[in-house]
């Protein structure tokens, strides 16, 4: 099912760019828990737009109305049902893109799919703004797993051409997550962060839009946890990040690079340390076989430049197929990869807490 | 569920590389098809060890044996099981491997999993073996969906540091699927196979594996098949082409070459060519909020190399937590892309088929 | 999980009988169906409380917010979410109940599985009023289903020692289902139904409870739908139905009757008429080895008495162990088999819709 | 999926009557639990056909073939498969079923699902030898769930007129079921048993066949286990009871019973026994809210006479429309019942186990 992700804690996402409200549904929490929103709200601001001059001048009053599941924020057993209703929507910027989809966005598939029945205003459900209740998920799944010692972070790995540094994959820990945490652009090396808002700015002002991409680590993860063949820990996280629009590729631990390397550079050596086996390198992610190997399970994911670029652009109309320029107009970002980063980070959290809670 | 995959075609692989077969249950197939066994017999030889001087000498007997679901050849609605007996085991080899995990392996992984009870012996049911009920699964979707117009095709696009060409995005197509199949290394520049036969070579001789990347595609997708957010072709494909061992990346389209461009580069104009609405370009690797866009299906992902080597490696004794060094005899393939890429066909199938039968 | 329902079109129910809303999600709904929701408020007020004297007093402001998955009313393919707000509450009545539990309510069970902290003010999600976005859900399959050609009607079939007459299983149709409609008490025989309420006002004068069962009807349904062992029309419906609290038994066609009979007697013979296969009789209940026969499919399922009486029953202290008097106050219905009616039918609409839709 | 069940432990069953094998796959299973494969057999023996003169002369050789999932019939945490050959087929009985479809079997309704290519040799996978894997795999799962102090007997309950006692549902144990295991017929009054047992053969002398009800209990299950709605335990094991072919019905507790009682008569109120809660009369069969109040789980199902008998009935030719006569020769049981009660055993253990293991 396209909305439901998840065996034991099953998230269900619903909601368009705008409709009355969007929201997700988590069955499966155990009882008993006391929620920290102010924690919540912290961790969905970072994904909200305007917090800058870097993303979309839309302020979107993200404010999240908790339905059901909670007895004064303590989870009851019962399904938790959160809704964000959709309070500053425009929808006259959207009229005309039923007759002429926008490249490499949505509109075209997805009038095939529904036979032009779509919500096609502001992107529909395949909007960006459906990652809020997913960040809405992944924040309550997130202090749940910080109980059990599991602990998630995530940076901005690259911007365009620019590179932060990677994690260190094999001492990679709670107190980098909170360095990153600490500063308003999400990067390890600041001097690449500066680089990568300068190249921003640049896009912006040519009316332009650039990728990048997203470096996340689990620490704490017990070891033995996953199954092989169609369930392993890459294809839980695989599939649940692709959930992320604009996600293009995902790699685990040395991911592309391995597939140049021989196996004696490539392979991990197992070592003892204080009493615990874990392994001198970790270009395996943590992962092996599906399963976690104790070591931190490192990924990295690709997120493609914003297809809302203020450039002209070639179309067809597609009742006449006649070819037609677009330009699109309303509020854009111009680099989507800062705001997704706790989207990865949320993805990633429900993959575990699927295991783990 | 670790061994199951797909809703409406559902797969169930099972076995272990010793145990008495490996096989495969597929269930949701409709009736009234004939199977060409000689087919699906050509596609798995494609898998199968032992055929050239490349690949591990041990030949497996890979006969398949159809338990149910066909009567004369011919599907019959009920649940298609499908056998491989394993005859040619030499279980001695591997008798060591529970004190000692090697490097990169799911030994380590599956212990802690299962407590020590894991089958052990050739990978047990992490073992590369258990891709051949997945190619039989594969083999049996292809033929379907080629009567429905689609076709699916890959080659090795990179061992080592050597690169083949890459599929033309906008106009691969089942000739060029064709082509590569005639050829005994399955690449689409001659040359660039020579190198990379010497690499593998050269690899073997030293006692050492090698990774590479696999390119497939898929041709003839209706525009308008998938879904947002949890359950598009990205995130399915990703979850079933993870269940191959060692793949340990995947990206669609321009995939993470997507991060370096600016939208202006990556975003593909519509056009209408022949009454059709199609892109100029094709970045977006046929799929477009999770949906067909009607090109073609285009995707990349990257294999380590085999981590069975002959080189001595470092290891820790599970008991004694004392190091040992490690060589691992028996045989084994020093570069398993070769066989990998009609595994990535397969995996590509059941996802199709899924959608499309 | 225990929320969800379907594979096509699934169906997540969240919310409390206290919580903020209760509400459902709708996946997999074809686009462009222009729903009529005044008949969506005219099937829900069968199920309301406090339409006529029989039942609790408690009148629902049962008003329904879509907030998702239309566009004016019409369906666009994303995931229909709708909400009841529960705005008259009275929370006070329940605070005794944590401690002493109430005789055949789940109150004991739920606080074993959740630890104590499930949400026990008006039962919680364990609460009858989930029925009510059940048959929000069921309204808009009903209506999609007619499309088809396929109806669905219920009436009461007994309360306590009266039973009503039963459908004819060969000739039920639409008709029936009309005019059973048109009756403020939904029973096929008014005589009947004049003994049944007498029966309900009886019980209640004395503060008790009666129970009942409610038949079920599909007309339209074409032959060669279902599928055999797991997942047959019989082992769905009675999935679904059991989500129905106070349901305690199900039966299909002649059900519980069939094993009394000989097979000469249960078997019914095939005829042709006018170019159709059908049945001389439908014993089967339109059921065949899990499959639609093109009968119509017939079942009948038990309602337990309403667990909440105001005679005064044992209970025991949960804390101290010691035994306790329980006089169960607030406002309850003596019977909710009439109640139960459309929900049924709602339950048995998301079976077939899940097949047809 | 039809063929499917459970979530955490999941079975799949393949095969046909008359398909090379039937088998089934367990996938889930804890690892390290040694299988006593003579009890298996022990359990498998009560299923089997042509145990005494009651049941159909045909002798299967019910030898079960374990594939894969265990070393030495201890669980390796891989997906056992079990298979059983079909030897013993006299496929030329079923040559004219094609035609003319038998009353009240599954013929007509498949053929109209899989537009005639079923496969209708002795039923194809519609036919009650796919109760031999399901049997296979509740012993797996009775064995393990043993060890956790939970266990399942059942006992014919009625054939046609005739009724056993009725397990009392308060002290129901697991000496209750061993005394029953003990008996050629399992009864609990020998002397309803031996009404049964003529029953049956002046039923098989007419050349007719009778019907019955099968009553199961389940002991040892620890309150709070279960959930509300859609997946509650009555939810669950309807669901798979209804997966043994001629199941019409079940209720729990009280059932059909309770429909006819006051909630005076029905609820039962919770006393302290010994430091623990309990129920003093168990009419709600052990379930409350769908979940287990830790009384014993009591059900019973009802089982149509086999539809196979040696009278002359009437039926149609599928291609000229033109009444038939038809008389049904072969091997067939006059009463299936006897046969179906480890059935019945073995559906309820794997919706406990699915909760428990």
């Amino acid at each position: 099912m396209s909305c439901s992700f998840g065996n034991k804690i099953k998230i269900t996402i619903f909601g368009q760019s705008h409709s009355e409200a969007i929201g997700v549904v988590i069955d499966g929490l155990p009882a008993g828990f006391k929620l920290d929103t102010d924690r919540v709200a912290a961790f969905m601001a970072r994904r909200a737009p305007g917090q800058n001059d870097l993303s979309t001048p839309r302020k979107e009053a993200d404010a999240v109305k908790i339905l059901s599941g909670v007895v004064d924020n303590v989870t009851c057993g019962a399904p938790l049902c959160a809704i964000i209703e959709n309070t500053n929507t425009r929808s006259g910027d959207y009229d005309k893109l039923r007759l002429v989809p926008r490249p490499s966005h949505s509109d075209f598939a997805a009038m095939m799919k529904h036979s032009g029945f779509n919500d096609i205003r502001g992107g529909g459900n395949f909007s960006g703004r459906l990652t809020a209740p997913l960040c809405f998920a992944g924040a309550v799944c997130i202090q749940m797993l910080e109980e059990k010692g599991i602990h998630i972070g995530a940076h901005i790995s690259s911007i365009g051409k620019t590179d932060d540094e990677r994690f260190n994959p094999v001492t990679v820990n709670k107190t980098d997550f909170e360095n990153i945490l600490l500063k308003p652009f999400p990067v390890i090396c600041d001097k690449a962060g500066e680089l990568m808002r300068k190249e921003i700015y640049d896009t912006k002002d040519n009316g332009d839009s650039v990728g990048g991409t997203i470096e996340c680590a689990i620490v704490g993860m017990p070891a033995g946890i996953g199954d092989p063949i169609f369930d392993g820990i890459e294809n839980r996280i695989s599939m649940a990040v692709f959930g992320i629009p604009a996600v293009k590729g995902i790699e685990f631990g040395a991911g592309f690079e391995s597939a140049r390397m021989l196996g004696s550079e490539n392979n991990d050596d197992f070592i003892a340390e204080n009493g615990v086996i874990k392994t001198a390198t970790n270009n395996h992610g943590g992962i092996l076989g599906g399963i976690s190997s104790g070591m931190p399970i490192v990924f990295k994911c690709a997120i493609k430049p914003t297809p809302s670029i203020g450039i002209e652009q070639n179309s067809v109309n597609t009742e006449t197929l006649e070819a037609e320029k677009l330009v699109i107009g309303g509020r854009h970002d111009p680099c989507i990869v800062p705001r997704a980063v706790p989207c990865v980070e949320a993805a990633a959290a429900l993959v575990i807490a699927d295991y783990i809670l």
